[in-house]
């Protein structure tokens, strides 16, 4: 499917007006429906839809990895998804939008507002991995090189897995947290562990970001632009490395900048 | 409640590092129970939440109007919300995030995928409000003028009101939906006319914030950045006036340009 259309515009410059057209970005609502109940309709850029499919359903707690799915077929021209999953969470699949209660969950995690979030993260204290500024600024730079396409188009997301020395993959998206289980879906497909890799996203790190990384498993994210006090708070509580405002030799860590390697 | 904090960092720049304070952006997570039954928990910057409340429910459909709310009570320690209504649609208030399914709607609105929106929705053909490009160029300047003490923090989206003469206000959230659910709020609690006014925001145009203008009830949406396809055609089906890529002196028109007053 078509990532983006060129649409018939009119054109105002230099107080004159002209007809011509434009690359706009499609916006493509896909509605996953597990062992057919409806779950949830995503508006999302209709491309790599069944790593989509896999990250979100396992991000959310729904599933808990690729091996609980048999089968997804999907309908492009109607835009509908039907996952067959050998198991499935019900209580992640009906309670994803309602709040984390701290009764029904023995981890105290009061920075965590849904229970499925709190009840699935692990702490990342332990995850040993370790990288230079140097190389901070080289991957961020590598990254917008690889997603630089779109940009005419206006505001899409970007999210991207990499070592410290080199891009694994970058997915673009029309909703922020899609990049992110694009990413999620194409490491679980092709069974990449993630423990030693970098998260690194185009946009704020808000809570639902530091969530995603968290849950995909890395111990590091790396962002041109801020984190939330909230996502701060979390990845307190998670021990992942926070790292904002990365622009042209500057950055801001905000969390665990031990893992940051000062020469 | 704070929008932003500052919060401890490390900065690094020309090679060295050092520690400071930055600001955050504050999220905050407010869930909204209606008549005792949780319905949904927002993120959200926590200012003006009464009209953030009010807003999110009627462009949800959850509710028709401020008329049907009786009371709100805000926990704001907790980000609770109490709302208590003498009336409330329950088909929407259940089936919010559920996919429209053109059999249980009269009308035939190929392009919106949720059945609230495709019912609630009127036409916006027969609006008579039309402005002048140096209008709009001096209207986005004075939004912008208006939206820059958040800059700092990173990535908040701002949403305005504004006749062709003059901004009537503005509203930023970390939420894109949010900051335009506060517009709506606004104008409900002070019986704000919205017919003849035009909406401005900072950012993408998506189905989303295209069916949001369409409930406030706006023949005319303004934005730095530019529409997705599917916002297009929605503003096409409805006779909204889109307006892209607003930057000094330059801007696309996407689509009912017969608002739009050449000299």
């Amino acid at each position: 499917m078509d990532v983006s259309v060129r649409k018939k515009i009119i054109r105002f410059e230099n107080g004159e007006k002209r007809e011509q057209t434009a690359e706009v970005a499609v916006e493509y609502p896909l509605t996953i429906y597990v062992n057919k109940q409806e779950l949830v309709t995503i508006v999302c850029t209709p491309e790599y839809l069944e790593d989509l499919i896999i990250g979100f359903l396992t991000s959310e707690g729904v599933i808990r990895g690729i091996s609980d799915i048999d089968n997804i077929e999907i309908i492009e021209a109607t835009g509908h998804a039907y996952v067959t999953a050998n198991f499935v969470n019900q209580f992640n699949a009906k309670y994803r939008s309602k709040r984390y209660i701290t009764s029904c969950c023995g981890k105290s995690r009061e920075n965590f507002y849904f229970q499925s979030d709190a009840s699935l993260l692990e702490s990342y204290n332990e995850t040993e991995i370790f990288i230079h500024p140097k190389q901070i600024f080289e991957r961020m730079d590598e990254f917008e090189n690889s997603s630089a396409t779109f940009h005419q188009t206006g505001g899409v997301h970007n999210a991207g897995l990499t070592t410290p020395d080199g891009l694994i993959c970058s997915r673009m998206d029309i909703g922020r947290h899609n990049a992110l289980d694009k990413i999620y879906g194409y490491c679980l497909k092709n069974e990449i562990p993630v423990l030693d890799k970098i998260v690194i996203f185009s946009g704020r790190i808000s809570s639902e970001i530091l969530v995603k990384t968290a849950k995909l498993g890395s111990g590091i994210i790396l962002s041109r632009s801020a984190p939330t006090e909230l996502a701060i708070n979390m990845a307190e509580e998670l021990g992942i490395t926070t790292v904002g405002f990365i622009r042209s030799g500057t950055m801001n860590v905000y969390t665990n900048g031990n893992r940051i390697l000062m020469d």
